[in-house]
Order: C-alpha cells, then sequence, then structure tokens
C-alpha cells in the first residue's frame, strides 16, 4: 500500500494509506499518536509482521476520515487545499548512488574532463555511492528544489528510491537526486559539491512497502522539464535496465558504515537532458515511477 | 582560553575551562545549566561579548571546582580517572577539504590512478571540499577510530579544524580525517567511501577560541603512529603551508549550502604516511597541534 | 519591552519585540536562529546584560521586519491575519499559588463547605501554591481555554503571572488559571482535579522583562465574561491588594523543589464572579493587565 | 513477564525481560535500538500483539545476552556493578490517588486539623486524585527518595502502580508515594507542597504487564524501614484492602484530562507508620509488592 503523510489546517501531521484507488484514509484520525511511518515501521519490526497488515488492522478496527487523493495532490499544487501533502517520512540521511544504469556512464563520460573515472565504476565490483543529503537540506512534494547559483549546468535526476529499516528494505519512494554537472564535470574531487547543496534533494510523494511492490527492478520511470508552460524535456527508462540490484547498493552503502532507520537511497538514473538543456528558476520538473506515483517540483536558485 | 569537555562519574557533562596553565576551572560547577559551548556561543552571538569574556564573567561569579588538566588526561587515556575527557562539543555536521597543502596534492597524485584530478584542483579556484561525517561516526579523546576491513592502506589524516557559529569561525580544535587511501586511490569517485565510514573522524581534545588562537595559518602540527609501544611514524607540517586560507574555505563550504551552528571543517593536511605504512587494529595515532593541544585515539577495525 | 510570539504563515516560530509603540520588531528577521525568548533569557544569564539590552544590541545590528501589534491582534482573533499570536513562550511547568488577596479568601470561605482551610492559609505563613498545568495543557491568545463537562461551577481566575529562570524572577504575563469551583468546593482534597484539566491555563499575550515593569504590586487587573455579545460579569482590582509579594511566592516555591528555566507562576486573584455566574462554551474571557496587555480566550467544555 | 532497565558500563540503556526465574534476558543485546519499554508498547498497541508475546517472539529471533537477576540488584544495591538497575521506564507524569484504603482514611483523619474532608473523600464518587510527579522528581531502585527540610513528620507511602498507555493499563509497577504528613495535616490545601517536591517518588524495579499480574486486587504489599541496620517500622496490607479499583481510578483521572502514553498512576496506600514514625536522612525503605517485586530507596534531605 501507499502511505502519504499530511499537513493538516492546524500545521499537525498526519498518516494516511491509499485504502482504495484513489482514497486516502487518515490512520492518525483512529490513533491520534500514529503520526509517522516510523511508527508503523517499528512496529512491524518489533511484531514480525508486515507493515500493510498493521495498517489494515487499525484501518478495521476504527472509522478512519478518508480523503480524495486527487484533490489533495491539486489542493498541494497551488497550495490552495486545506491539506498539503509533505515527505512521505523524514529521512535522517540520504545517500546516493551513481552510474549505476548503462546510460548513466556513458553520458556522465562524454561530458567529463575525466570520463574513465566513470567507465571504470560502471565495471567496477564496487558501486558509487555517496553521502546526498540531511532532512534540512531534502523537499517534499511540490516544494522547490534548487539549483547553485555558481553552475551552469544543473539537471534534475529521478531515480527510485528505497529506505533502510534495520538494514532491510522496506519499502520505495521517488527521489529526484538533483545535480549540478558543471561542477562534477570540472573534476570528480568536486562530486559533494556537485550533489550536496540546500534543497539539493526531493523525496516523495508516498512510500510504497516493498511487500506492494514486489519487483523494484522492472518499474517504468519518465521525467519531463516544464518551462513557462511548455515542456522543454521529456525522457524514460525503466529501472529493469539498472546494472545493479537494490540490495546490492543496500549491501554496499552499510559496509562499515552506520545506516540509521528510515535511512533513504537514491538509486541512480538514466534519464540524463543534453547538454543544451539546463534548470532555470521557475522549471517544473516532474517524475513518474510506475506503481509509485508521481513527483512534482519547481525550481529555485538557492 | 581553551574548553574541554568532561563526563563526570555519573554521567553528566561539564564545561570546563583552561583558565590557569594546567588547570581546567568547572563552568557547570558554578551555572548547572552550563554544560555545553554552545550555550556560550549562542550568548556571545546574542550579546555581542566573546566567548572567552563571557567565560571570564561566569569564574568571576563564583567560585568553580577545579581539575588538574594533566591528571584528567592521565585517567582518560587509560579509563580509570573519575571524570573522562568527551568531545569537546558535539558537531552537528562536519566537513573537510583535501589538496590544501602542496605536499597533499603530491602525496595523493602519486598513489592514485587517476593524479590529474588532485593537481587540477590545486591550483583551481574552487577547493575540494565534502561531507565527512554525522555525530554519530565521530569519536573523541581517547576513543577508538575506525579503518574499514574491506581497505588495504588506512591512514590518518591530522589536520586543524575550524567551528562556524552563524557563518563565522569562532575556534578551533584537532581533527583526524581518517581516510582510505585504497579506496579513494582506486577511484575519485569513491571518495565519499573512502572518508565517511564508522569512526572516521576524532574531534579533540579542546575547543580554543578564534580569540586566543590568533593566527591560525602559522601553527606547527605533528603526528606519530605508535604500533606495540614503538612509533612507526611521524611527521610534522606548519598551517603556513597550507595553500588556502580557514577563511577562504569556510566561504565555499556555505556557497548554496546550509551551515549549522557548530558545524566543523577539518582543513587538510600535509602529513602523509609513505605507502608501506598502513594503520592496522591497536595502532596510537597522536596528534599535536601548537596552541591546541594534544589528540589520541587507537585504532579499531569497524 | 514587550516580546509576542509570532507564527508565521509557513508555520515557523517568530519573536518579535515592542521596540515602538503598536509596533513589533521581528528579532527573528535578523537573527533567524533566534525564535525563542529562552535563548534571549540565556544569553542575559550567561552576559550579565539584560533581556532588553540584548534586544536593543540586536536590533541596532539588523534591520528588522516590522509588524503592526493592532493588525496581528485583529488578524489572530478571527485567525484571518498572515501572523498569528502564539503563547509568548512554552513554559515547562505552571504552577499557581491560591489565597493571596483578602478578597479572594472570603470568597472561597464562603462557597466551600470547609471555609476554615482558606482562612488559615491566609493568615498562615506557607502560602497555597500548586503544580497547575503543563504544556500540553496550556493555551496562548485567542485559543480556547476548558471548562470541565463534569462541574457546575466554573470560573476564569485572571492573574499577574512571573516567570523563573534560574530561580529569580525575569518577567510577567498575564495568567488564566481557569478553575471549577463546585469541585474545589466540595472538598479541599480535590483542588487538584478543580486546577488540572485539559485547556485549563492561558498564557499571553506577551512577556514583559521584569526591568520593564518595575513594580509589580501596583498593576491595574481586570477581567469580563461577554457571552452572545453581551457583557455578564466585569471585575476588577490591583496587585497592590495582594497579601504576599511575588518574591515571597517565588521563594516558597522553589524550597526543596525543582524550578526548570522559564516556570511560570500564577499569583492569585481577587477577581471573583459571583455564583450565579458560571462560564458556558462558547463565552469569551478578556483579561487586562497594567503594562502587560489583554489576553483573550473563548472557552469550550473539554 | 517482568521488564528491567539496566544502566550498562558505558552509560547507555539495556531492556531486559526475566525470561526464566532469576534470569534477565537482554533484549537490546538483539535489537540495538530496543532500549525502551515505550517501543513494545506503540508495537502492542499498533499491532494488537501482547507485549509479552512480543518480547517472547524477539527471545526466540535471536540469542540474548543474560545476566543474573540477584547479582544485578546486589551490584546496583552498592553501586558495586557493571549494569546498575534504572527506573524500568520514564513516566511523563505521575499521578497519585489519596484515601482508597479505609485504613488511610482512618489515619488521615487522626492526625489531621481538619478530619472530615478524608472521611467525605473516602465515602464520595469522586476519589482524590493529584498530580504527584515529573520525571526530574522520579527516582529509580537504591536511588536516594527525599524529604523535605521544612517538614517534621515525612513517610513513605508503598503503593501499587499502575501505567496507562493509550488510555489504558498496560501493566504495573511499585510506587513510594513520599509524603510530608505535617505539611498536609497543617492544612489539605498544602496537600501539593507535602506531595511534589525532588525526589518525591520512587518507580520500581520492574515493569510487569497486565496479562502477568491478572488480578491486581489481590496482592500483598508490606513496608519496613531500617534505620542504622535495625528495623524501625514495618507493616503489611493486601490489595484486595483497596476501596476503589485500579480501573476506576483509571477511569476518573483521564476525565477531561490528558493522559500520556506510559502516565503512572500511584494507588493509595494502607500503611502508614506511626506519628512517632518520621523519616530521617539515611533511613532504607523497602517496599515489597506480590507479583512485582522489592524496591529498597535510602532517604536523603533536599
Amino acid at each position: 500500500m501507499k502511505y502519504y503523510r499530511l499537513i493538516a489546517p492546524d500545521g499537525s501531521s498526519r498518516l494516511t494509506v491509499e485504502s482504495q484507488d484513489g482514497v486516502l484514509a487518515d490512520l492518525t484520525s483512529i490513533d491520534e499518536d500514529l503520526t509517522e511511518l516510523d511508527d508503523l515501521a517499528l512496529a512491524a519490526s518489533l511484531s514480525g509482521a508486515t507493515i500493510d497488515s498493521l495498517a489494515e488492522g487499525i484501518l478495521n478496527n476504527g472509522n478512519a476520515d478518508t480523503y480524495n487523493l486527487s484533490e489533495i495532490v491539486e489542493g498541494s499544487k497551488d497550495a490552495s487545499g486545506d491539506f498539503q501533502l509533505d515527505m512521505p517520512f523524514e529521512p535522517p540521511e540520504v545517500w546516493a548512488a551513481g552510474v549505476t544504469y548503462k546510460t548513466s556512464e556513458m553520458e556522465r563520460r562524454r561530458e567529463s574532463d575525466t570520463p574513465d573515472v566513470y567507465s571504470k565504476v560502471y565495471s567496477a565490483d564496487r558501486p558509487e555511492v555517496f553521502f546526498k543529503a540531511t532532512p534540512e537540506r531534502c523537499v517534499g512534494p511540490f516544494e522547490a528544489v534548487g539549483i547553485r547559483d555558481d553552475s551552469e549546468w544543473n539537471v534534475p535526476e529521478p531515480e527510485l528510491a528505497f529506505v533502510l529499516y534495520k538494514g532491510a528494505i522496506i519499502g520505495y519512494t521517488i527521489g529526484n537526486d538533483m545535480s549540478s554537472r558543471s561542477i562534477e564535470g570540472e573534476n570528480p574531487l568536486y562530486l559533494p559539491q556537485a550533489k550536496v547543496f540546500n534543497r539539493c534533494c526531493a523525496i516523495g510523494p508516498c512510500f510504497v512497502t516493498a511487500e506492494s511492490i514486489g519487483n523494484p527492478h522492472n518499474l517504468a520511470v519518465s521525467c519531463s522539464i516544464t518551462r513557462d508552460g511548455e515542456e522543454i524535456f521529456s525522457g524514460e527508462t525503466s529501472t529493469a535496465e539498472m546494472a545493479r540490484t537494490c540490495e546490492e547498493l543496500a549491501d554496499w552503502i552499510q559496509r562499515h558504515n552506520y545506516a540509521p532507520n528510515m535511512m533513504t537511497v537514491l538509486t541512480g538514473t538514466a534519464i540524463v537532458p543534453p547538454p543544451e538543456i539546463t534548470l532555470q528558476e521557475g522549471d517544473v520538473v516532474n517524475i513518474t515511477l510506475e506503481g509509485i506515483g508521481e513527483l512534482e517540483n519547481d525550481v529555485i536558485v538557492v
């Protein structure tokens, strides 16, 4: 099932689950202390039950308030609604992987002063993984993502993201790994500056449990950039094109490295805008991921 | 003045200041709520007074308990003392810079498969800065630093570290930027894995205010590695050899990037053990920095 | 000076100070980390400066956003404004005193089954002080105060409140010590139930420093209750009628008892509605205290 | 089952359960994030399983470290042990009830200037309940409880305590409701001062689930006071002598009143030392409650 976190009119958090198509059932309306996905994950971990079966049990025990998902989405888009979409959960750390799709290796190689490093990592045993963001640098659905003012080439990276709890993948969301290609292209040692900055990461719109996703390696991904109402770029791929599995990335990231509960890992991208496309303030980025939904963010200079 | 944080026998924190040579005056014994340097930094920021003048005012207002610094250090070394040295403060984020000394560029170039990237960053306008550690990955004086079990060449990097508060440098400490040379050398895209892991950063033994340090760019730095009671490596340099200033690094790190109060930045190193030296479990690393003190940590495999 | 805390349109907190008559200067607009009065109180405590001189220094250092106080008040009353008045600070504990005015003793005696206990406490050395509320049970300006559904006689108690920091009185606010007279009157052992319940305490609208108030024992206090737009009760007194001083109450409350910073103490009342007046849902209570301002709350059944 | 919280040598918390007689199984050694009973209570609440079945499931999934309970108790008594008993959980609020046993009414009446109030509450529908303590005023096993220096007659009150979670009783512990009889006896309006002060409440040694206790109204309770190695008082009763049930008290306390999860309620006492017995610094109070265990605390003047 899909879990959405909402901000209620009084500023409080609501944890909801899409119990039927297009209908959000408000778990917080049944149990006022249940406002965070983390609590369901904890209960699942301690009880051995799945997150989805816990949510179903709670829904069966009470009479949940329900909302129309489309209305919530529309009302969040222009901030006109009573309830606003929030990040589905707050990741204590976000990590990301690069060069995990054949295409991404090609593209990064083409534009870089040091193409060999990308080829090498693509075929190496060890993946490229990096610290991507803290909670303060993340945004949720319909919040603005950032582009650095000192970068000439800025792109979104639309990615499947997985969520770890006690070391295991418990679910998925969409991540936008905002990147400065010009800074990274200048020198691979600048990678952290090309990747970590204000509003560098978007997460959402929902969290989908691993049991609901099933196989994460056959999901369609698409991305478009809209400027002044006109689409200036679109691309698509499938997670079937990934050269590494989520499990493999989860394993590498946790080698000798602390992974707090709800740590989120973006798994790399194969959708790469051509060099003539760079994001500008006011652009809108839409990412669609099969089985999860659509993540939309506008762009501001930070 | 120099500020040390101690753990009292009951597990509580004590903020102390070296009011006379070798004597720690316990500020917490005068004001029981004053256990963190952050509070002095906040009060200094809001009042326009310096941290040192605030500490002096507090000492003049009360009758502080005092401790012998040497005894505290000795008792922390073998954990025999009632009071134990702790990290002087908890940095919410640690960042680090690389290739800031001429020597470091040389060394990293020599051992890397992609030497050019180091040369380029040395002479470029933009420095190499990276996200180094979260609080969970930091250790204090006499705590064990970590080496990755999947790395063959592991070295300490003894560095001057500065501390930011509301964007300005308010003081200094010593940082040990534990690094896996073999992982970084294989591919510069592996830098985050070579730098971010469990126990990858040591901080301490004290915090020295900017007003006490004066010029941070003329301080002697030395480092030694001891194995089975025998010194197997020693090196020394001076912060006068830095090719970039602390102010310059502080400026670059904060471009388009959030810098929480007490964020700590390690400024790079020029002391590089030769290829035949790699840290092993049980080794002891000592770093001395003029005007600050000595930071000692043993080594474990993580 | 008077300090008001506002909730901004994005839900964040703003600490403002009435720098000129009717004009709020936004301290948070100068220093984004400064959102809580507690921080000014800490800085004042550590630096020896007064809260007001710190605020003045900050205002002199920057160019604060300003707001019209009347507009903020009007916009908070009907929730139409962008900025809403909040509790001026969050008290970790609220305590209260009773029978501190000659009149209050008379009134409580008249209606109680055990009148002697009030007479005795009035003339005793030891005052009546009690634990009144936790933060979860407090409300701010224009929020609803509560009346118990199991109580027939419910009254507001309009009171001068003082705020302790490191044991000393640093300022004042208005407190409404909502009380169930019928429960208390039945048996003095029921006092905690007559005093501690949901929404039992209102605090606000601002915090005034002790240095601005000067003598707290000569301030006019008035209270009115309005029902369906019509005033059904009004009363007035002066803190000059108090039989005990704030200092005396502060001293008694801290005897052998922990007093956390920002602990707030309501000092008792002399304005007592007659037995035929009991609050109903929808009533509005207004309390005016000279030198502080006006605290308005409507009433709901809890 | 019985749950004990321990403080490990490194200062961290351990949640243990007495899985077999006299053997503590360390749940934290299986799941390092599981250090608090609250997490089990949350998981039980969300999954519909019992706390005990969750603990059993966790024990079956891993190989828990085990400790000898007697050794832990002995090592906590004189602080010689590596592991020390802590409060079994941290109650966000402690409330208490009075005059719930026939005897207690008699005793309090005898010594009070206003005996009628106790008789009345005993036979009234509404019980006497009061706010007893915040976490800062609570102590755990073998920690010192406090007596007020301004009180001549100080007694322990050995009581069965129940724990609320989402409004329901999930388990029990022992509570010592330290009381100043002289202050309360002078005037019932002084009850809060007679009850709320530093170290006024002891909780422990363990938490026993409601399912393990079964009927809480037929448990033997005993209490002794030892001075200089000699027992100066002992008394005993049974919870069968309670005139009100735990459910009834839980219901009254939550009427119109917020009850945070893990809120703890002491249920009153029938063991009352005679007037010639008053606690002195250095005395030791032992309370035994059938099905729970023994809570021991020494006495200091606060």
